[in-house]
């Protein structure tokens, strides 16, 4: 993987994890949550939900009962991405389905010079009832992914992580 | 869902199912494979191939065991995402990965003015089943989804898929 520099959002995102005290504006978490909700459905169903996440001791209580989310310590706010499975018209495909509407954000984040990382949450089982519980989810509403949000306090070079060996022409 | 231009490839981008008889030329393929790579994947892991299918007996042969994929008349290119579990270091998120790829991939059409579309393949059985003998897929890579992709013949306005009700505050 070599370093490049395509100004392009999606070729130039990077996992964000270190963050300045700035707060992040309301209008930006509304921009956010309207590229998640701009993702493709499986038959448009729609699955999921949006937690927006500002409260310090909701976040205190996230980094206990997720290995990997102490950057929360300094993300003004972070949106918990959950499927509603109940919601499909198509078994099956929720997942992907709140896998785009995340990915939107990330790529979103990117256009609005903020930092954003995807914490993955499903289908870690002891992550999903510790983010069920601590959030009070109702049970049809499966915790699956968290992005914490901030303006970015690292900068990380753009990455080609092109591979030619895994593009194959007309069969395998 | 009301219509809207907002000028984002994120916000505007539609499931585009008709296309010109214009090729696609190989540049944007490559652009649209490094986007797709470009996603982030748990622990950087990134557990996908790309099939990049031009062969119209082959178009002729997806169209006959995937019931939604009569676009490939008209597309001159396709590309098939596949996931390889033997490739992942945190089992249980290529699926996620994938996703990420895939809509990395539509938005990328997007900006180069190109029409695609989110074709579901895995986890209905007899897809998968389907594409990977057709293709002479290994055991271990898995057809996740399928992207035609051509220069639009339709136009679509933009949709604001916002909705109020799935945005919840410091829990639920």
């Amino acid at each position: 993987m070599t370093m490049m520099m395509r100004n392009d959002p999606i070729l130039d995102r990077r996992s964000i994890r270190r963050y300045t005290t700035q707060d992040v504006e309301e209008k930006d978490i509304r921009t956010l949550l309207e590229a998640g909700m701009a993702a493709p459905s499986a038959g448009n169903e729609r699955p999921w939900h949006f937690v927006v996440v500002r409260d310090r001791r909701l976040m205190q209580g996230i980094m206990e009962v997720h290995p990997y989310a102490q950057m929360l310590k300094q993300s003004p706010v972070a949106v918990l991405i959950c499927g509603d499975p109940t919601l499909e018209k198509y078994p099956g495909f929720w997942v992907q389905d709140c896998s785009a509407a995340v990915e939107n954000m990330l790529i979103m984040a990117v256009q609005l010079n903020l930092g954003a990382v995807w914490l993955g949450i499903y289908p870690i089982e002891e992550r999903v009832r510790g983010l069920r519980q601590l959030l009070g989810l109702p049970e049809n509403v499966i915790p699956f992914a968290l992005v914490p949000i901030g303006h970015p306090d690292e900068e990380k070079r753009p990455l080609d992580r092109y591979d030619d060996e895994r593009v194959h022409r007309d069969g395998w």
